[in-house]
């Protein structure tokens, strides 16, 4: 795959997204092939989240943006399309239009610390 | 700030978002206080990873989720309204309703090229 890359080491690989939400809009990838985050050993998870620091604070400098978004879909039902774990870094500007517009619910009375024991006894 | 906790370690606190966007909406943050990504020590970082990696692994299997999105907005332009680094989990379903609907751009001949050498100078 032909691509613009921005910075590789021993175990992760950053390059710019082809169709940026906005200009500098990266992806960082693992090197060895993990489809979801759960298949991806600590130190890989380490060194990703390591680059990602790294990666954003050098993006939103150079294209003199006030904030961005990290994100992740993990699984074709969060957005996944390509079968590789990739961290999206997209710089955002001031009024770029861009929206976050998810509906949010609330718990039944009793019902998070109920879910919550569930996932504790999950770890 | 009462919540609802789901793990802690010396290092990170996580627990559900009052208003999820859908059941078992999480929040992961380190307990040191951080505003920004930036902030954050690498060895902090490395253990918000694992964390992450850790629960929503969890937090699917419990709400039976086929996919989630992580999340994280770094700074007020990409919607950080709680001046203190959180990452969301966000569980997905099929059909949910949730949409990312953000639009693409292109970069010019050789743009692309310019921009990354640039960030590279700032790594």
């Amino acid at each position: 795959m032909p691509c613009t890359k921005i910075y590789e080491n021993e175990k992760v690989f950053v390059f710019l997204d082809i169709n940026p939400v906005n200009k500098g809009h990266s992806l960082v990838i693992p090197k060895k092939h993990y489809e979801f985050l759960e298949e991806i050993p600590e130190d890989v998870a380490c060194e990703i989240m390591k680059t990602i620091k790294k990666v954003s604070s050098a993006v939103v400098k150079v294209v003199g943006a006030p904030a961005f978004n990290l994100g992740l879909n993990d699984g074709k039902e969060a957005g996944q399309f390509i079968p590789h774990v990739h961290f999206h870094i997209m710089p955002r500007f001031k009024n770029d239009g861009l929206k976050f517009d998810w509906p949010s619910g609330k718990y039944a009375d009793g019902e998070a610390n109920m879910l919550a024991e569930k996932i504790k006894k999950n770890l």
